[in-house]
């Protein structure tokens, strides 16, 4: 495009509005407050499955059935090890930020398979399940070596969750923390078109690999302004710290503008429904764990919201309270967003490859609206 | 967005024509044949300034004086020199695709980094200078140990060009080939709104950091739809083999509709203004490195070309030239795509600082065109 055919160009900052691709992985309605994936409102799959059964219907675009999913469970928990080269990697890397160390570690997993430079749909999917595979052990690898603390094997009798779970915490579930770190992981698995899905499907269409889209897709997550909000989430629950004192910080923020973390949404404009989910395992976990004062204070934040700006549209939404329960059964907040990474590797790789299967590079537009030129030139010594 | 509306939405698949940011670093005019970096024609500046300037100049917008051309680079000269773990991660990564090296490497100095939890301007412009001084020597090492030779320090006396050259093959280039190599990489410095650079984009909007702008960028880049075209048009060229072939296999593959690599642009449908600027080369550095026989090959192709094919428009592209310009100074075919980054590295972070100076979260809309659901949920043990 020449630069004079610009000039009269609309362009939509963010590309907020625009289509970017089509897919039938899944949506979100933010009116109706509904998550979707594949055609099932995520609240049946939560109650009805695990999270590799979810994860295996947005590759697959249906649920597996009994055979199906023996045979992907087991491929999953074939692939979980990792071999010393990465976990020295991972020790290596132990006082860096955690998504920089993530980012690392899935890029050198990447560089030393050699299918990464074929560029064909079965084998960046046969990556993309290696990578749901890994990234739970890389995730919890981190945690591990950025507290100082053993690596633990895989457990094999484990499912996917728990083992994850097991794997940084050190400890297996109970009962109810299984399902909680199953559902929270089920509910980070697919969000719409979000930032990282997005760079995730830039990144393949120039027929790059899995291992590139990933490490790409974890290089965007890493912002602020994409993950990291139930960290701060939690921050203000504990900067809050007693029940008594909600109302006058959270009053004062109002006042004066601050951003409460863990309400609103971009999208959802009535309750999150992932949100509600989580929510209902606030009490029991927190209780069990000795946290029963965070959730006590996190309930009176909800309520003084929900009186001030709940008919603004105003709820809490899945960070409010995803923060307080990864951090009531011992995650440290600093590994939040690697978790948020290890649900969400199955949306990154099932959109990936829904994407390649009918491929167009990406190639936006800019819109030039600097000096046209051409700048004459001035040599060095007469610049000012 | 709810599934409802979405129906009669259209979209542009690839986001071809649709403007994703305003910028002033740079255009490309595609029918007049001009490539623009911040309002001077690309011809000024490689026929007037190095490599540095123009860096300069793509990261703050106008050229340097004495005193600035003087710190900029004694502060990328500085920042040259890679530690020995990352010279051993190098050496670890001997045997991968180079560009998963370059992408695990950068990843990795970033991890490293603790600058990169600061989203700031100033601390990632700061970053940005760093690996525009650190990303040929990456690339010189990752050259020496995919062939199993010794590591090269740096030369303060060179400028980032020739040190390039000098890091990755061990000599210090000669006049023809200095200024060869470094036109070469100002004319891959910026080329509007590709692939990786949207890449970089999307992903600093997050307000991640400059190194995961950049390690997602290389991510893209090693993508053959987007990097890697010079390195097949040089294995066309040592396919033809002599002159005396070229009249029939490049016939065949007209008449058998062949992609002939390095030739056509999706953007330009005149002659390549880059191409042009490095034909001037060919002759002259081919003969002196003994590789006549590729020149004179190359020239039969173009000459067949232009008769056949060139009344639509399609005319060599800068990827004819520069792979053959590369391999006649020694570098591997393999290296390309990663030469092809120690160019951009100037438009990716300069682009990426432009966006972070007024920033918006990339997150277009996808359209969902799957089941709309709710699907009825069936029991594992019933389903098909």
């Amino acid at each position: 495009m020449s630069a004079s055919d610009q000039e009269n160009v609309r362009f939509s900052k963010g590309l907020e509005g625009i289509v970017a691709a089509e897919s039938s992985v899944g949506y979100v309605d933010g009116l109706a407050g509904k998550l979707v994936y594949r055609g099932y409102d995520v609240n049946t799959l939560v109650e009805n499955c695990d999270y590799e059964e979810v994860s295996y219907l947005l590759l697959n675009g249906e649920l597996p059935n009994r055979e199906q999913y023996k045979d992907y469970s087991s491929s999953l928990r074939k692939k979980r090890q990792l071999d010393n080269d990465t976990l020295n990697l991972i020790r290596d890397l132990k006082d860096t930020h955690p998504m920089s160390a993530l980012r690392t570690v899935i890029s050198f997993i990447g560089a030393r398979d050699n299918r990464s430079i074929e560029p064909d749909l079965e084998t960046q999917k046969s990556i993309s399940i290696d990578l749901i595979a890994k990234i739970p052990s890389v995730v919890a690898a981190i945690n591990r070596a950025h507290n100082s603390k053993e690596f633990i094997s895989p457990d094999d009798d484990l499912p996917f969750s728990s083992n994850f779970f097991y794997q940084a915490l050190g400890r297996r579930p109970d009962k109810d923390e299984a399902k909680m770190i199953d559902e929270a992981l089920i509910l980070h698995a697919d969000h719409g078109m979000n930032a990282s899905t997005f760079t995730s499907m830039v990144v393949i269409s120039t027929l790059s690999d899995m291992y590139s889209a990933v490490t790409a897709a974890i290089s965007s997550l890493k912002g602020p302004l994409h993950g990291g909000a139930n960290e701060r989430a939690l921050a203000l629950i504990q900067r809050v710290g007693k029940p008594e004192n909600a109302e006058k910080v959270i009053s004062n923020m109002i006042a004066s503008k601050e951003k409460i973390m863990g309400f609103g949404h971009r999208v959802y404009k009535v309750y999150d429904p992932r949100a509600k989910i989580l929510k209902k395992f606030v009490e029991t976990v927190t209780k069990k764990n000795g946290q029963e004062n965070l959730f006590l204070t996190a309930e009176k934040i909800e309520n003084i919201m929900a009186q001030t700006l709940g008919s603004k549209g105003i709820f809490p939404n899945v960070d409010f309270y995803s923060g307080l329960l990864y951090y009531s059964v011992g995650f440290d907040p600093s590994i939040f967003t690697p978790i948020f990474a290890v649900g969400r590797i199955s949306g990154w790789t099932a959109r990936s490859l829904e994407y390649l299967s009918d491929n167009k590079i990406f190639r936006p537009r800019g819109m030039y609206v600097g000096n046209r030129g051409p700048k004459e030139f001035i040599p060095i010594d007469d610049r000012q």
